[in-house]
C-alpha cells in the first residue's frame, strides 16, 4: 500500500484485504492500543468502578443505496448491523448511540420513515437509542443519509470469545442461507435490469447468540456475521487471526435457488455476497451438536448447519471441497464488486 | 415543521432551533425511550450485571470543513468534540469509538495525517479508541472524509447533572473566551478572504470537568460545551430544559479582539459562532466561588468567569445586559449561518 502517494478507492470499504490493509497500516497503528489490537469487530474491556464487570462496544457506519430495499432500509439495517457485532462478541446488548449525516435537500418524509424504522428495529430488539447526532452538508456533498450506530453491551463472566481462538479439529457452524442481502440490493439497483424474489435478511440476532453462547459454554471459541465480503472474508478473517486452515464443504452451504442464479447472472460468487442476518460460529467438536441444536431452537437459526472444520495450516488458506469432489482456495474478494451493500 | 412534504435543510444540522425541531418531531418521537428523553447530548444508564454502576454514552458525526484548519484538524477535532460530550455529563470518559466515511479519491496521506492526529490526541487525553468503521463511497457523494465518534465514560456514585436542574438564583459560569475556532475555521475559507491569528479552541475538557465536580459536589447543577449555535444556542437549551431564564452581562464575556472584529466583518453574534474547546456551567450561588477556583488552576480554565444568573421566567428567555447598560434577547440562530463548523 503506498500511504504516501496512492489514493482511497473503493476496495478499501469493502471489507477485503485491501480493507483489512488500510485498518492496519493506517488506523490500528495511529490509534496503537490492546482492544484495538484485539482485531475483533468490537472491543471487549473492564470497566473501572465496578470490578469484574466487562462491557462491549461496537460502531458501523452505514452508507448503503438504495436506502430502501426489499426486506429493510438504512435504518434497520443500521440498528441490526451494530447490534449483531456486539451480539457475536458475546454480550447482551445494552444501548445504542446513533448519528445521521444528512444531505440537504433529503426529504423530511424519507428522514422520518428511516427514523420510524430504527426506533421498531431497536423496540423489537430490545435495545434503545439512547443518544444521537446529526449533521447536514450541503447538496452533491452527501448522498441522502449516513448513518453510523455504536453499541455497547454486556459480557457474561466466563465469556471470551475471539477470532483468534479457533484451533484444528474444531467445527465451523453456519446459522443460514447465504447472500440474500447482497442479492437482494443489487436487484434493487435500477440499472441491474433484474427481478427476484430474494429480500434482505436483515435481523438481530443477539437472540440467537444469546442462546448459543449458553448452550456451548467455554466450546464456544468465537462468533462472526459475514457481512461485507461476504462468507469468504469473514472465514479468511478467522484463518488469519487464529493462525489456522478452515475447509468447508460447498454441498454444506445452504444457498437459495435464486440467489444461485442472480449470482450467476451478475457474475459474482455467494461466497463473496454480503448478509446481514447471519452467523458463523467456531466450535469445539464436543460442543457443535448442542450449539447446533441451540440455534435450530431460534426462528434465525433454524438452518444451521455445520459447514466444515478447522485444520492446521501454516499459510491460513480457506479451501472448499466441490461438489464435484475436487477442491479450490476461498480467497478474500480483491477490489470492490458491491459497493455500498451496506 | 412540514414533515410531510418538507425538506432537510442546512438549519436542521446547524444545533438551532430547527435542530430542536428536527430531534423534536422525528428523532425523539421514533426511538422514544428514557434515556433519549432526557435531552442532553449524552446519555447516563445503569449498567446491570453490576448493581449500582452507571455510564455515559455520546456520538457526535463530524463534517467539518476544511479538513484541516489552524489550531486542529476533522481528526483531533473528532476525538476533543465526543470526550468533551462525555466529560460535561460530569463522567470520567473511557473508551472511543470512531466510524469513517470516505470519499473515493481521497489521499491515503491526508487520511494517515488524520488517523495520526486522532491517535495523538486520544493518547494525550488518555481515551483509547477501541473500536472503529471505515465504508468508501463514490466519487462526489461524500466530501473527503466524515466522522463519528462515538464515548462512553463512568460516572462517580452521586454525581448527577443534566439540562434541566438550573434554578433561579444560579449562577452561570463560562471556561474562556467565545468564537476562537467557528472564527478560526471561517479564516481558513479561503473564499472568505480575510486573516486572522486566531486558531481553534479545540481541547479535550475532561481533566478541567474532573476538578470541578470535585470542587462543586452537589451545588454543580450542569455542564455543557457551547458548539454548533454558539453560547447563545447553549444558553437558550439549558433555559428552555430547565424552565427558567437566564441574563447574563456582556461586560462579562471574554471575546478576543480579533474575534470581535472578524465578526463585525462576516456579520456574525460571536454568541452564535462555535467553540470546542470551551464550557458553560450551572452552579449553586454558594458553590459558585470554589467551582470557579477549580476552574481557574485547570490550563484550560484559566481565563474562567461568571458571566450571569439563572432568574425565574416563564418563557425561558435568555437575556443580556448590554456594555451600554440595555438589554437585549439573545436568540437561537435561525437557519444556518456557519455550515460545516464541527
Amino acid at each position: 500500500m503506498d500511504v504516501k502517494s496512492g489514493r482511497v478507492d473503493l476496495s478499501h470499504g469493502a471489507g477485503g484485504r485491501a480493507s483489512a490493509q488500510l485498518i492496519d497500516e493506517i488506523f490500528r497503528d495511529a490509534f496503537s492500543n490492546a482492544w484495538l489490537d484485539q482485531g475483533n469487530d468490537q472491543a471487549a474491556f473492564d470497566v473501572p468502578l465496578v470490578p469484574g464487570g466487562r462491557m462491549v462496544m461496537a460502531t458501523d457506519a452505514h452508507v448503503i443505496t438504495p436506502l430502501f430495499f426489499p426486506g429493510g432500509d438504512i435504518g434497520s439495517l443500521a440498528v441490526h448491523g451494530t447490534i449483531n457485532d456486539v451480539a457475536v462478541g458475546g454480550a447482551v446488548p445494552l444501548h445504542l448511540a446513533v448519528s445521521f449525516i444528512v444531505e440537504e435537500g433529503f426529504p423530511l418524509a424519507d428522514l422520518k420513515r428511516i427514523a420510524d424504522s430504527m426506533g421498531r428495529a431497536s423496540r423489537e430488539a430490545g435495545v434503545p437509542i439512547v443518544t444521537g447526532d446529526t449533521k447536514v452538508v450541503e447538496r452533491g456533498k452527501a448522498d441522502g443519509v449516513f448513518i453510523t450506530t455504536t453499541g455497547i453491551g454486556v459480557l457474561a463472566p466466563g465469556v471470551e470469545l475471539s477470532g483468534d481462538r479457533a484451533r484444528p479439529g474444531d467445527v465451523v457452524l453456519l446459522s443460514g442461507s447465504i447472500g440474500d442481502h447482497g442479492v437482494a440490493i443489487m436487484a434493487s439497483r435500477e440499472n441491474l435490469g433484474f427481478e427476484t424474489a430474494i429480500v434482505s435478511d436483515s435481523a438481530a440476532l443477539h437472540r440467537l447468540t444469546a442462546a448459543m453462547v449458553a448452550a456451548g459454554g467455554t466450546g464456544l471459541k468465537l462468533m462472526r456475521d459475514p457481512t461485507r465480503g461476504g462468507l469468504a472474508a469473514t472465514l479468511n478473517e478467522i484463518a488469519t487471526q487464529s493462525r489456522v486452515g478452515i475447509r468447508i464443504a460447498e454441498e454444506a452451504l445452504p444457498i437459495k435457488a435464486q440467489v444461485v442464479a442472480a449470482c450467476e447472472l451478475l457474475g459474482l460468487d455467494p461466497l463473496n455476497v454480503a448478509n446481514e442476518g447471519k452467523l458463523v460460529a467456531v466450535v469445539e467438536a464436543g460442543a457443535a451438536e448442542a450449539v447446533l441444536a441451540a440455534m435450530r431452537a431460534d426462528p434465525l437459526g433454524r438452518e444451521a448447519v455445520a459447514i466444515g472444520e478447522v485444520i492446521e495450516d501454516d499459510r491460513s488458506f480457506v479451501q472448499m471441497t466441490t461438489s464435484f469432489g475436487g477442491g479450490r482456495i476461498v480467497d478474500w474478494l480483491t477490489g470492490e464488486q458491491l459497493p455500498r451493500i451496506c
